[in-house]
C-alpha cells in the first residue's frame, strides 16, 4: 500500500483526489494538511465522503508527510516551490497539482506569476506530468508538475499534429471553455452562482498563464510553435471544451487515422468516429480526454475538438496516473470508472 | 418627477430597484451610495445599466439626500435603523428593503436580529408594506417596513383562508423554495456556484427569520395563527415557491372563488383556474405573486401554490408599489412588464 | 459471473445501471434490448460507455434472454407485467424497475396506472425491493419491485418514526423536490432545458401515482398511516430531497439516537448529526439516502430530510442493491464509491 | 397604432416578440396564428403573459391578417416563402424571422436550406434588417429577412473592422456559443434539460446554415471576406457570445477609437472600454450587441467579444427594431429596458 499525503487539501483538487483514491486498491491516504481546518474531520467539509474517508485535516508541520511515499499539493500556487526541497530531501515523492513546476523557463514563470521562484534548481528534475508525452520520464521521477487543466485539453488536442508535422505551428487558435470548478473553491463574487449561471464570458484575452505552459510545451515538439488561447467561463460545474484551430500543411486524408493511431494505447485519450462532436458531459468524473478532429476543406484548416474533466484528466485523475506510473503500478488503477452520464 | 435615494445599492436589491426605476414614469435616482464602491459609475458595477444611468456611487454623508423625497435603504440589517430617525426628521421618507421595521414587538425582534434596536419609537409609525393587507396605510405612511420575500409569499397564499376564517390557524405549513439571489450578492463559498448549482437543501429548519414575521402578520389577521416554516435554497437565480399547507375547517367548495373575489382588483396578484401549478418562471422579473389554491379531500387540507420573483414582488418591485402608494402616483407606474419567459 | 439482461436499456434508469455495473465485480451484461435502437452500439447513446462495454442493442425476442440469470426491466410502466411470467417460468430472476409489481393491491393499482394488469397472481410473489424494509424476502424472491425514487426517500424518513410509534400516522406531509431525471429521457416541451431550468414548479398536487405506492408500504407498518404527497420539478439532472413532516407523539428527546440505531447497521443509510441539513449533491452518483431528523417544539412536529440520487438509491442502485441480495453477493458489491461534489 | 400580424407565435421568438410589444406605445398584436393551438388562449400557452394579452391563436386562414399593417413570420423556415407575396400583394409588409429571404443567391440558399425557393423574385426586393447596415433601406422595404442570431452577434464584431480595411479578410474564425433557447421550443431529447445542463458541445463544425449568411453579408462589405465558424451549445438559455479572430493589416492603435466611432450613434451597439470581457448576462432580455475589441500584438490579430441576447437582438428585438424604422416611429420605441442581472 503507498501511503499518501495531501498538503492543502480543501479545494476542489483536494477533494476530487481523495473521491477518487477512496476507490484506489493500492494507495491510501494518510494525513492531509490544511492551516485553515486544522481539527475538523474530512468529511464534514466534504459531506460525500461520509463514511468513506476517517481522517481529519492537520496543521502543515514539517514531520507531518514523515511516513509517505508521495505527498499531493493540492495548494495555491508558489505553495508547493518552498516545501518540495525538504520532501524531495527525505525520500518522499511529490506531484505538484498546481504550477509551480511546470514551466522551466524561470524568468518566463516569474513573469506570469509574479513571483521570485524558490528553488529554481529543481525546474531540471521536475518531469511535466502528461504521461502521453512523458510516460518514460515520469516513471522515474521524483517530482512531478502536474500539468494545468487547459494544457492538458489543448495539448492533446494537437500532438499528432504536431509531432506528425501537418500542420503551420504558428497558426493554433484554442478557443477553450471551462466550467466554474476550474476556479476552485473560494468565497468570491465573481464565481458566484447568481453571477456565473446563465451567462458566458471571455477572460484574460490579453494573456492567461496557461498560455505560456502550453507554448513551452508545443515548443518542446516543435520549436516554431505558437498560439493565441482564449478561455471563457461556462456555467457549469465540471468540464472543459477546447476548440483548437489551425492551418494545414500537406495533405489531409489521413487525419482520423493518424489520430487513431497515435492514440491506440492510450488508456485515457478516446479518438472519436471522423465527423463527431464530443460533450463534455460524457467525461464528467473520468479519467479522460475525448477528442475529434475535423478537417475544413474550404479553410485549409482543422478543427479539433477536446474535452476533459478539469477535475480530474486535467487535475486530481491525470495526478493519479502520474502517481500510478511513478509506483509501477498499472497506470489505470483507481481510475477505470466511466463518466457520470447525465 | 420624485426624487430618489438609494442606500447600499451594491446588492441584488440595490440593481434590481435601479433596474424597474429607469423606465419610471414619474421617478428619478439622484443619488446611490455606497462605502465600499464610492466613486465607481454604478454601470461598471452593473453593466446591464450602460447607457441607462449616468450615476456613480457616492459616500453615505449625512446631506447626501438632502435633495430626495424618498430613500430606500437596500442595506443588511441594522444599517436603517440608526439613519431613518434623521431622514425622517428632514422630511424625506423611508422604504427600508431590510428586516429593521417588519416585526412590531421589539423583544422579538431582538431575539432573532441578535442586536439591540436602535429607534423602537419608530417601530409604531411603520407600516409593513404588504399593500393588499395594509394599502392605505401605506398611502399615508413616512416610514415603510417593506416585506420579506418569503412572508410576502406565503402571507398572500393565506389571506383568503385566514380572513375567511377556512383554515385552523395553528395548522399552518409552509414549505419555501427559493432562488439563491435571495442570500445576496456577497463574495461566500456556501453560494459559490459549484456548491449550489445541481443541488437542493433546506435550511434554518430549527428557526429562520422570517418565521417571527410571518407569524406576527398573521397573527394580526388571526391571534392564533401560528406555522411551521422551512426554506429550501434552489439552484436557480431568483423565484420563490411557496407550497403552503393547512388544515381546512368548514365546507371547501368556495374556495377558488373565494380567492378569486379576494384579489380581483389587486395588480399583482392573480390567481390561477383550478387545478393550476403555477412556475416561478412565469413571473420572472414582474411584479407578481400567482397563486394557485388545491383542495385535498381525502386529507381535508388546502394546499396553496404562491410564486414570486423574489426580487421585485418579494423585494424592489413592491418596493416601488409601496412609493407609486406613498405619492399618490398610479400603483402600477413602472411595474406593468410581463415576466421574462423563457 | 452472475449474467444479466435488461430489457429497455434506452433510458437513464438503463444507462446508469450500465455506469453501475461496469464495476460490478461478480455481475455481467449480457444482452441488452431495444426495439427502437436494434443494432445500435450502446456506447454511441451513451458516449460515457464508450470503451466500458462492447454491447449492441438487440431486438427484444423471447430467447434473447434465455442465457441471463437475472433480468432488469427498465422499460415504461405495463411492460413487465406482460413478460416477467414467461422469465419467471424459465427460471430467469426478475427486477423491475418500473411500477407493474409496486402495489399488492390490484384495484388501487389500476386505478392509478389505467390499465388492467396482466399478471395480478405474481403480486403476492412480487418482493418490494427496499432492503431496510424487507431483506430476507428479498434473498429469498424470484420477482423483485424496485421501489419508485420518491418512495424510497420519504419511506426511510419514516420508519423510524412509525416502527417507533412515535408520530401521529395519519398526519404525515412529503414535500418532495426531485430532480429532472426523474422524468425519463425523452422527447417532449415539458422537460426541454429552456422550460425546467431557472424554475421551480409542484405537479401532481392532486394525486401522483407514488402516493398510492408510500401509503401502502407505510400502512404495512402502521394500518394507520396517511399522507399528503406533493412533488416538485427542480431545475436539476439527479437528486431528490424529501421534507417531511409529522405530528410527535410522546416525548422526543431520544429521536436522534433512535435514527442512529435503526440504521446502524444499514449500509446504504447515513444519519446525519442533529441540526444537520443534507444536500443532494453529496449523494451524487452514490447509492446513498442520507437523513437528517429536526424535532420543532414549539410545533411538537418532526421534520425528516431525506436526499437521495433519484437514479441510484431511488433506481439502478437499488436495484443493483437487490440483485446482490438475491444472488448471496455482498450487498455493496459495486455500489462502495462515494458521491461526486462537487 | 400600428396593427400587427403574427404567424406562427407558439416558439422562442414568437412569445419574445409577445412580451416586448405588450409594451411598444405604437404597435398592437391583432392576430396571432397557429395551426396546432388554434383556439387556445395565447396566455395559456405563456402564463408570463396572463393579464397582459387577451388573444387566442386562430387558424392561420387567408385572410386572418386583412387588417394588418405588418406580419411578423415567427415561423419555421421555408413557412414565409409560401405565404409573403400573397401578403404583399395585399399591401400588408412582411418581416421574416426565418432564414428564407436572408441569402440573394438562390442556389446558395437552395443548397443549404435542401428545398426549392417558392418565390426566388421577392429575394432582391428583400432587405436584410441590420440596421447598423442596411438602416436606410430598411425604411423603404416592404420585405424585410431579419437577421440570424448568430450572423447579428458576428456581423456587428467586424464591421468596423472590415470598412476600414483593418484586418484580412479571408483570414475570419467565429468561435460562437449560444443558450439553448437559439434551438427552438420543441421536443426534441437532444434539448432536453438533462442533456443540455451541465454540458457544452460544438455542432455542425462542418457546416451550418448561418455560414452562408454570414459570408455573404461580409462580401457585400469586402469581396474577399472569409470565415471558419464553429457554433456550440451551452447550457443556459439565453445569450450569444461570439468570439471573434481575424489577422491584423496595418496599424492597430486606433481599434479603439475606430469601434467607438463606428457605433457611436447606435443606439443598440455598446462598445465597451479597452480590455473589457462581455457577459451574456448583462443584456439578457435587451436588445443590444455589446462588443470589446482586443489586439494580440504578438499575434498580430485581432480578437473581438460579441455578445447578445439571440432572443432580442438576435430576433424578436431586431424584429421590433425593423418594424420601428419601417414605419417611421423612433427606432428605439418599445425597446428601452436594460437587460436583467442578475
Amino acid at each position: 500500500m503507498i501511503k499518501l499525503g495531501i498538503i492543502g487539501g480543501t479545494g476542489y483538487t483536494g477533494v476530487e483526489l481523495l473521491r477518487l483514491l477512496t476507490q484506489h486498491p493500492e494507495a491510501n491516504v494518510q494525513v492531509i494538511t490544511s492551516r485553515t481546518e486544522a481539527g475538523k474531520p474530512v468529511s464534514e467539509l466534504f459531506p460525500n465522503l461520509r463514511g468513506h474517508l476517517d481522517l481529519k485535516f492537520v496543521e502543515p508541520t514539517p514531520d507531518a508527510y514523515r511516513d509517505c511515499d508521495l505527498v499531493f499539493f493540492a495548494t495555491p500556487n508558489t505553495t508547493a516551490m518552498s516545501q518540495a526541497e525538504a520532501l524531495l530531501a527525505a525520500g518522499i515523492r511529490v506531484i505538484d497539482l498546481a504550477a509551480d513546476f511546470r514551466i522551466k523557463d524561470v524568468a518566463v514563470w516569474e513573469q506570469w506569476y509574479g513571483a521570485t521562484h524558490a528553488c529554481p534548481a529543481l525546474l531540471e528534475d521536475a518531469v511535466y506530468g502528461l504521461p502521453e508525452l512523458n510516460r518514460e520520464a515520469i516513471r522515474n521521477a521524483r517530482l512531478v508538475a502536474n500539468p494545468g487543466c487547459y494544457p492538458t485539453s489543448v495539448i492533446l488536442a494537437l500532438l499528432p499534429l504536431l509531432k506528425n508535422d501537418m500542420i503551420e505551428p504558428g497558426s493554433i487558435i484554442a478557443d477553450c471553455k471551462s466550467g466554474t470548478s476550474g476556479a476552485g473553491r473560494k468565497a468570491s463574487v465573481g464565481t458566484a452562482f447568481c453571477e456565473v449561471t446563465e451567462s458566458v464570458k471571455a477572460y484574460g484575452v490579453d494573456g492567461h498563464r496557461h498560455l505560456p505552459e502550453i507554448r513551452e510545451i508545443l515548443r518542446g515538439v516543435d520549436a516554431a510553435a505558437d498560439l493565441v488561447f482564449t478561455p471563457h467561463l461556462m456555467p457549469m460545474i465540471r468540464g472543459i471544451h477546447a476548440t483548437v484551430y489551425a492551418d494545414s500543411r500537406g495533405p489531409a486524408e489521413r487525419v482520423q487515422s493518424v489520430f487513431e493511431e497515435f492514440y491506440r494505447d492510450e488508456p485515457f485519450v478516446d479518438v472519436m468516429p471522423a465527423g463527431s462532436h464530443p460533450e463534455t458531459r460524457s467525461v464528467r468524473g473520468a479519467n479522460l480526454c475525448r477528442l475529434a478532429v475535423h478537417f475544413l476543406e474550404a479553410a485549409d484548416k482543422y478543427v479539433v475538438l477536446s474535452v476533459e474533466d478539469n477535475l480530474v484528466k486535467g487535475a486530481a485523475g491525470q495526478a493519479i496516473q502520474n502517481m500510478n506510473l511513478m509506483f509501477g503500478l498499472d497506470e489505470t488503477a483507481g481510475l477505470q470508472p466511466p463518466g457520470m452520464m447525465p
